[in-house]
């Protein structure tokens, strides 16, 4: 940490910061600039509990210097870390494509979207059981009678589930019928969930929050790692900002953000941050240009009659149209799909 | 629902969209203007089920026109509601004040904080017991022994207790020892919590999420209501943008707004908002001079060595100065404190 | 400025960076803590020149402590300054008050106003003469026309003028009509405009851009203060975030925060912050209570036919009410009208 | 447009809208839903002159369905627009690229840059003469003398240039100079300036400004078309938004979004959004991949010793290599460089 003295503190207020380090076991290097002086903490900064230094006289603010997370740093594990569902690798060569319906509406719909994703090479299914949604009054989805489904259906087709939990009581359900829990956007600073979902050896998808910085999202990350669960896949899915030509603003950057300050997989979700069918395309080759390691795309048997995210969902025509596309764009930048 | 239709479509088109209204026992509305053909529905929109219109031939965008919460809203009640903690009224002539540290941390230190905000006239304490923090590796609350501490120190002093509830298992026993729940901006959509909280009785105290709009604070307020409970109060604290010289930005128009929508009353967190003491008194003020129902600050009777937000709490000479301030302001705009 | 070394850096890397500063006549202050180096320099850095310290082998990052604006600042000036236009005083006990309608339209339109702004006890009126379009296709105003009726009508009823400026070449014509230029929030970085109005003595009504930081916006007033014109008076007319629900997010916090950081008086601009009638009186109480040193406020004797944003002007008649009511909350925050 | 009346507005306020339609000569078609009335107005809305709708009694809000741009739309035309400059054609199957420094420095570092670029296959040379920055105190680029050099090195490589206007009365001199003129984002809504732009035949960059939406920046465009120059190519070069892991977010979804709805070229400029050269190549091939019809990089000699921008810019040895990589993902997507 360094401490940004006020422009005309006195000598008695650094030596009252320098005597305060001191009394806490840690070192203090003056730097007197020609218009500020600034104080270096030399030592971990954790010895100096509850001690706030930004009220201290003369101070004018202190900048902390290193990052907050360890486990999903990058230095910590230089070479990257990998994720395995079912077979499929998160982080490796191959592209890790997840693709499913938005919500889990019958037995029927999901057959029909995952034989389609299947027809596509695909191994990972998706669908969501428990939908967060804004209004009380909207479809909140099938509950566990949605991972059931899933689970059936995945089963018939020799593929993986993936599937959204919203509450840290479902984890013994969620971990019973899915391969991969998904932390929605929404939830991705609900701690009680992402420390619970660390203590399970599950591997998760976590969202990026629509607000949250890359930081806090890596900070996320550190929860469910902290807990001694390292299986974390990263999915950036659009920020909220000014513009409203699309339902969110993909974050293409954080792919090399998050590649350069993190250990984890980083996948792209292509269609909650379009929010429209004629976009999911071109910004899923953006997000595997960029380097993400893979995909999770909306996929529906009959996008029309869908009951919730309908206008963002691809057919299975169009998906498969997709991941033909998305093959020659990874073969340029050296992946395979 | 207004359904307009793309420039150019055909009267098959038209014809399509028309006949599905009728099949599901809606009217339609043709208006042909001279750029485009626009669709009123007629009747309750809900009867389409699962049908999205936005994906039929010839159709351009659906706009919704009626907002989706009900029983938040100012037409439902539209002489407002008060909501009641501990005979202090929220959306009543005089103001309601809470103020108390950010974290506990200690019975003294709750109870020198108490002391400081009862001599200023206030008789509901806040403090946060359960933390929701950033990085796993921060400081999280002394938990249910922070409520414990809480109810303690109120009762000694005949006070009521406002204090942060960040999980649906939490509830019974932060019912036992709170007499207003907290949900954070954090879980402003975490939509079990909301639910749940909804089931019980208790006073909620509902904060606005960092990234949230108006109307999706509205809907959380309806998940609580539409369970049965009708005694929310709002709280604006401050949203995410651009601008890093406050922590966030207040949003202080979110008040004249949230009184012409919605029923509920809306009080000003001004300390999160801010970030730093100084900024505190000047958005506490202009919240009051907007229209706000009270205020949330936080008091620290020490904020040099607090565990947590230190830079924003104020000394309880500072709150006192503040409540002497909002008092003249409130008197200005027709309040008292 | 300090320089952040990579954590790993090797020590040629910082004897580097050390004889590099040496070179430029800079000193260097190391501070090798438990986790990295931290290089401080010392000495005015901009005997860098052109060297890019980015770039420098083992560099992690340079942060620049130092603020860039130095007229505009606080220190320059701790007591801060006023700036005074047809008698009427920016930065002192009394507020400020501009008004009138958005766009001048008709002498009979702008006597009305005026004749309504003066009753209300106004010496200052606005009006726009060239008015910044989104759209090629509406309205851009009666130019210099407009400028002319301006002055027609205060010279009539012993008022200043403060209208916008758009384009450099256009200073000698409205400097002749005009007390006061107003630079528009999407001209605040039109940097030739600035130094020109900066190298006459006529006072500035700069607005702040709608996506500028605080610290951008004082840069801004920084270039007309270095070319000579210390009459430079800031205005807050809200900034581009997420929510819908208002035209712009008024951020009254920018008032605190440029009383702290700068020695220019500050006013708020509640109409365009707005958008909308009803709430402009509650955002003007609450700029004044926040400490704004006064407001512009738009006022048209017949909103409904108003040519450009109609709906955030406000009646002659409920101007003087809005007069009334700030009254009363600067009586509470030690100003007066 | 579409006016949608308020719940429970009388009769007289539908009749007094509907009247005053007609009386403007213009139809109104009512559509009475369950919940409210919608009056869909019918005819050209130009003819309502000076009435502004929202202001009637009994009107919630209007809305408006047509956009505002004409020229710019794809609409106009469906095949979409070429550009021509120095015989690289923008809207092509090929891509078109702009390479050079951020700033003009001296003829030899625009030499060395110059000929990096074009070992790299490029024929259009950018380089700042005019510097718009956000503090006075730094670099103002060499104004004049910087067009001068950037001509003298195009010509003697057989290249064009590419260079920033700033004002309105340079357009003449940078005419001589330049082959297309850049509209930096600072100036996408300095309306004097795209008018004037207009009535040359220069080709013209116009950047998106960082926070203009992409309609804004539409309207930007459509100013320039208004005035008879169809020859404008826009760019994405970030917006502005909570997140500062990157100077700006790149809006990679821009690129779909003009595609479709507008009939002009669009490319992207990495170096701006990234503001550190090690993000520049991966955004680049996003940009691509998303179906940016060419690209805007800043390239330095010696990054190192940049006077401004320095963290951004790449040697010339990497934007080779960027080629390389731009190559096959331009294959992949069926474009070619």
């Amino acid at each position: 940490m360094i401490i940004l003295m006020k422009k005309g503190c006195s000598q008695q207020d650094i030596d009252g910061i320098v005597r305060l380090l001191k009394e806490h076991g840690l070192g203090a290097n003056l730097s007197t600039g020609s218009q500020a002086t600034i104080i270096g903490v030399l030592g971990d900064k954790a010895k100096l509990g509850d001690v706030n230094l930004e009220l201290m006289d003369g101070v004018e603010k202190c900048v902390p210097i290193m990052r907050s997370y360890k486990l999903a740093s990058r230095e910590m594990t230089p070479e990257g870390r990998t994720v395995t569902v079912n077979g499929v690798v998160f982080g490796g060569k191959r592209l890790a494509m997840i693709a499913g319906p938005c919500a889990v509406e019958s037995e029927e719909q999901v057959m029909a979207a995952a034989q389609g994703v299947k027809a596509a090479g695909g191994r990972l299914l998706r669908g969501g059981a428990y939908k967060p949604r804004t209004s009380p009054y909207a479809f909140q989805g099938m509950e566990d009678e949605g991972y059931r489904i899933l689970r059936r259906v995945a089963d018939a087709l020799d593929m993986g589930v993936v599937s959204e939990i919203v509450s840290h009581d479902q984890i013994d359900v969620a971990c019973r019928y899915c391969d991969m829990l998904q932390i929605g956007a929404r939830n991705m600073q609900n701690f009680r969930l992402l420390r619970e979902v660390g203590r399970s050896q599950k591997p998760v998808l976590l969202k990026r929050g629509i607000a949250s910085t890359i930081e806090e999202w890596l900070d996320a990350a550190e929860y469910i790692m902290s807990e001694g669960n390292y299986n974390v896949v990263l999915c950036e899915r659009g920020i909220r900002t000014f513009e409203t030509a699309t339902r969110n603003t993909l974050d293409v950057s954080a792919v090399p953000v998050v590649r350069e300050r993190s250990c984890l997989p980083v996948i792209i979700d292509p269609s909650h941050a379009a929010g429209k069918a004629s976009y999911v395309t071109p910004l899923a080759l953006a997000g595997i240009a960029a380097g993400a390691d893979g995909l999770i795309v909306e996929v529906h048997p009959e996008p029309r009659v869908a009951m919730s995210d309908a206008a963002q969902q691809l057919t299975t025509a169009s998906y498969q149209a997709l991941v033909r596309q998305v093959s020659a764009v990874a073969a340029a930048v050296g992946r395979e799909v």
